[in-house]
């Protein structure tokens, strides 16, 4: 096997003809140890398979761990910390955990708290982080100066897309000095938006708790004539918040999001269509995901900026106020519209159960991984199956990860809104030779 | 006893030197039937106790019940309903009852339901109304005429302040015609700011529900350097639920309610506090009622007006706006505010047990009354009884309800927040006289 | 006014013809201080209301308070300790503040913790007690000796009717001793039966919790033909629990409570209830309080404690095996019967929003009274005030406390059970004259 | 593509050596339209991809379709049925769809109800069936009689192990008859002990509710010395309930599952290991799923069932019982256990989000094969993938689905309790060479 050279591809070609894209190992740099890939039968690219390992690469006393949690909140976070620490404690007998506050400031703030089994115990019943969490800059080469002052040896980051290249930039820079200190990424994403894995933590808890503002919506709607409750969800890039909780909620009328562009005025646009719900049905639910509709949204802003209203930066303040303006102008008929922005309610709840369970599956993989001695991975879900992910592959962008047709055509058929694929422009024409059919063979769900 | 003209005090005077404001009745109007006041044995002003009569004033097959709900919406209306509906069935063999939908108007829109114990069976266990609702204007005279026509005999009217004001007219006009129709209100303000009654159905349940954004805001706090939550909660004229909710939450820095004045700037003002308890914690939770602050509020307001920013209108995004702009301009520290507005999530949810038991009680004993031949008056919990209090003593506005200064020294002492009384003006003047020891003895509590 | 002997009624005759039953207060037996009974206006009797005094009785830096919670779980437990330590610290500054481990026995096992704010900040918001709680003998003398060895000079006393005696007991060892150490009862029993107050803390969230049970014995019986649900519920000598559970579901067939007595067999009687209720809906919920039943119960269990059975002498378990035997004997149909007892699961839920009010009320009270001087007394809500009554009025014994025919006659109504008052032995002679109408002038609610 | 005999499997051969089991298609026996498989790439078993077909086998006014619900309750049966109402209307304009009540007797019971997307849009939101549901015995040639008479062609059968195979006979019947009819099953089983498919509907739903009874189970525990709690849940052959509900949450001590043997007495026992934990932590949860333990419970039953003892016959009752003998006998200490049984309570509820997604695509994909006219076949997730699983893959019985040794080691790091491996038998020879790390090389979790 080639060594790998930093934040590189460590390709390893197996003799059917499948390609494992390993995660660098300590012993990469300072050789002592070999390691052996495994080789599995089927082709394609494949990842590590994360698990505990015979060789054990860390003494339990020599080692010193730090947790940090950066970006914004997303359920389960506590419960991501406390496994690490139990892990490290139960199965590998580590006890010197050390929690970072404060997000990567934290590591030269000297703002650190111990972590034990103890004082960990109950907060997966917490939302939030007990550790703090910040956003913007840091300073990589003071972080990893902490690092080495502080003797600490396994790094455990929690955090989404940015904090993810964070993580392998103090990679690179602990790799660069040589120093036998294990980097380990745990992905981080409310809005389910990381490629190459499955799903993200805390998901699952986001789309059960955007019910309640669904349904709120539903009950404001229905209660009053021409009653219209707009739910804005969490996606800047996607829109998985959005279409799962419509999925789920089976009270949406129609949900708009990143990947599907729509318009508002025409033959089958929005505003037709919420006009003839409401002739139907005398009330409707629109759900919209944040990143939605973002071009139309750039445009009005661009004159909105100029007036200096600031509060239509916010895409579900936006339509309501567009709704509420054309139902208006047009004199159709009075609409009640409701908007609710659930967002902060959502981020702050403990996680549930099935997301606590994937917690703890994430946060004992990274470990394992951690003390068997591998390095600058993150630990995640592909197909299935807990694996080691090398950094390079999370951090090649958000915006690659869309929801697929097959998913989409799936909400179209439960919410019967329109596609709004007979744009002006005619977007039509891209889409028109999908067909349903040749999109169930070629394409794959997320989930 | 004398004959009451309509909508005026039918005052009876007790042996002791007790006050019974009693209801009109039928028979007031249409005379056949003699009523005899209780003799009870305290003196103050009294109301007739609710409850089954021994005379029962309509025959079961002769009734012709008709149910509304007027205003927005609150915990608990789709319980009144169905507890009206089953009580008239249940208690009195009722069976035709209708459901006007789309509130006051609906009697003329021709737009109703019938209702039944078994179309109504599990409605309590969702929020909102299934009869729906609406505000604004109504014709009254159309209203009577639509009674009639329909041969409704007992009209079971739900709304708030404005709601019952209207109720009191219907019933003028109803007596003013000599109708043989019982008109009976059950007061419903989620705000708890109705006068005379204890509580009103559905506040516990918005109490209980504020919590989740109270918590939500505790935890966004929390989780980031200097961090504010700051929710805004229902209580135009009265901050009950903020108040309770703050009680109930124990996470809340600061609660600002219409009934207490506050002031920004200066010594002793919100903005030292909020600077104060920054440095403290590291973090606050700000509640406020929506009607607080009014005064401060209306001023900004005016120089808003003229640049056309309607969102600042909300008082929640007009104090978040009004910190953000202080700490920035103070150059005090980098503040992290997160805005949370639950007041639809609030109001949709179905009404818990306490609320439950509450709603049935008031509505059996509406139907108590009105089956028994009162009218004119509001179903209402005083001192812990089930009363029939006049419409008069109801329409006397809600901003004379406001939270005594026993249960404000309560939260006071639980926030550690400044009374904010020592004000430029100097409201101190009104109030230093009134300590607290002697509020202990001359107030009451509401609750 | 005159010395209060110990444990003896201290009554003050007010000018207006009322009676104070005043509490004592430790210049009674430590002279220092007079105080002056308040002349309240009415007549009856009544007790010293709660609240803030001018007079402070302990200097902060001398207070050694303690608190122990004693007797099973209720919500709220937590939130009451919570709200003592904060009360103490944040109205009157006492820093001294001691958990008693595990019931009495923790004052002489030497298990005990500092309580301050920072350590109870989060409490409320988990079920149980935080101080641990026990059952059964404790040595009154060697409770006070510890409260003398370790210079605690306030005890802060939670649990039920054994408990409340318990403290009645140290308060005469200690005004025996002459000590000054203000000891405090705060009432704790979920089933809401303590006599003289309003209700007790934890009953709210028991009633709410209850639902689950409920609702999910309606969905279990609704699924399948001739279904029965059985949920026992709590409440040994009253069934509140049961009651207004069943008043706040709305799903349920038939309340049996202790108060109100029951028969099996014969026309009027439960089985053959149950047996119309199938024939007409093919489903149906029965309630069962803890206590209901007892004589039934007792007879039928002297037959089975021979067979040595002991799981039968659960009530739920006791019905429901009826209910099986006499379908199964008589050959009526085929019953699907589904037990539940959810008994742990409500005890264990943290206090909702309004227990949580409550509970704070409770404490802040009691905090004012010791700080104040009192002893002897607990703190109770007495028609709607917060109130301190003497000990000797709180133990006059649980089985006091009954349900309203009021209250019964609204759940009657309700549910349309049948009252089991015809009974063999002719239970209907000692009711037939107390008409509905009569009932309600002459009993009160309790709530 | 050969001609499928009934209830045979159809298997394909692709070209690269994968095997296609495909699903029995209308036109395999009722001639008219070729299928052809898809040429997947990997090798292995696959299953025919669930979704919408180009070719639609049935016009949609020709469609009379039924749905029946059998069996225990499940969370998710009503989104199930509501999903295949609305699937099949929107998706292809199908009207007529029929609901069979009380289960499979329901055929020939003439008890049905029309479905609509009005009457089921709001059914999700409950728990239960609204079709009820029954179990035993049922008659095939009466349903497939009733089938035909009623003109029924598309059947849609919801149910677990024994429905299936029930299905099963059905289809074989309707095949031997040559009838136009798609018979489709969705599998049911709250257990998750399906083999095959990589979850049951519910399973996610239970997991989060079980996590009440072990929190109850905890807070009750951990009020008193020596508190033991222990919660039965579901899980007659499979014990995923038992430990996904431990790994989410992380208050349990030990978890007993089916797959599992443990042994009581003696070095490495469970009452050693309680034990310990007791005088370690002074408290214990233990949750216990109900198949668990077979062995021992047996044999103990003989003895048992002697003495008439039937309640015993649950194992929750059997271990409590056993847990508070051997502790009062061996004089160790006495301990306080509290027993609950949520099972009625976890099964009652409706659906959470995730399951509610889950079901959406379990009916459309049902729905989608159905109008292709595939027949014979369960809707089911295998691989992360919709697919159509031929009836003789589910029929294989549910004791081949085990909790993979990976998973059970996650559980077993997490609440440090003994594996019971060492048994006086030896099962431990039997494991000894299958180590940890092998086993993460050659199983593959479930989920």
């Amino acid at each position: 096997m080639g060594s790998a050279t930093n934040s590189k591809p460590k390709l390893v070609q197996g003799s059917l003809g499948y390609v494992l894209e390993d995660v660098p190992h300590l012993s990469d740099f300072i050789p002592d140890l070999p390691i052996i890939a495994h080789k599995d039968s089927a082709r394609g690219v494949h990842f590590r398979r994360a698990g505990p390992r015979q060789r054990v690469y860390f003494e339990s006393d020599e080692v010193q761990a730090a947790i940090v949690t950066c970006g914004g909140l997303c359920p389960g976070l506590n419960t991501v910390i406390r496994e690490l620490v139990c892990g490290l404690h139960n199965m590998y007998g580590v006890k010197a955990v050390l929690g970072i506050n404060g997000g990567y400031k934290g590591f030269y703030a000297h703002n650190t708290i111990t972590l034990t089994p103890k004082n960990v115990n109950d907060i997966h019943k917490r939302g939030g982080t007990i550790l703090g969490s910040s956003r913007g800059g840091h300073d990589t080469t003071k972080i990893v100066d902490s690092i080495q002052d502080r003797g600490i040896n396994q790094v455990y980051i929690i955090g989404g897309d940015g904090t993810q290249r964070g993580a392998a930039k103090i990679f690179e820079e602990i790799t660069r000095r040589g120093l036998k200190v294990a980097v380990v990424g745990i992905p981080k994403t409310i809005d389910n938006d990381i490629p190459v894995i499955d799903k993200s933590f805390g998901f699952d808890t986001a789309v059960e708790e955007a019910q309640r503002a669904i349904n709120a919506a539903h009950v404001e709607a229905e209660s009053i004539e021409n009653g219209i409750g707009v739910v804005k969800l969490m996606g800047r890039y996607s829109g998985f918040i959005a279409m799962f909780a419509t999925l789920a909620s089976r009270d949406v009328d129609c949900c708009l999001i990143p990947e599907s562009p729509f318009y508002l005025e025409g033959p089958g646009g929005l505003y037709e269509f919420v006009e003839r719900r409401l002739k139907e049905n005398g009330h409707m639910v629109l759900v919209i995901a944040e990143g939605a509709g973002q071009e139309l949204f750039t445009e009005s802003m661009q004159t909105m900026d100029a007036s200096g209203n600031k509060h239509l930066q916010d895409v579900g303040l936006w339509i309501s106020q567009n709704l509420k303006d054309y139902f208006a102008k047009e004199k159709i008929m009075p609409i009640n519209l409701k908007y609710i922005d659930p967002t902060y309610m959502i981020r702050a709840v403990p996680s549930n159960a099935s997301d606590n369970v994937y917690c703890t599956l994430l946060a004992q993989s990274a470990v394992h991984g951690a003390m068997a001695g591998y390095t600058g991975f993150t630990s995640g879900l592909v197909n299935g199956r807990q694996t080691y992910i090398p950094f390079y592959r999370i951090g090649e962008g958000p915006n690659k990860v869309v929801i697929t047709d097959r998913m989409w055509a799936r909400l179209l058929s439960s919410t019967n809104q329109p596609s709004f694929l007979i744009s002006k422009g005619g977007n039509e024409d891209k889409r028109e030779e999908a067909t349903l059919d040749k999109l169930n063979e070629h394409f794959s769900d997320k989930k």
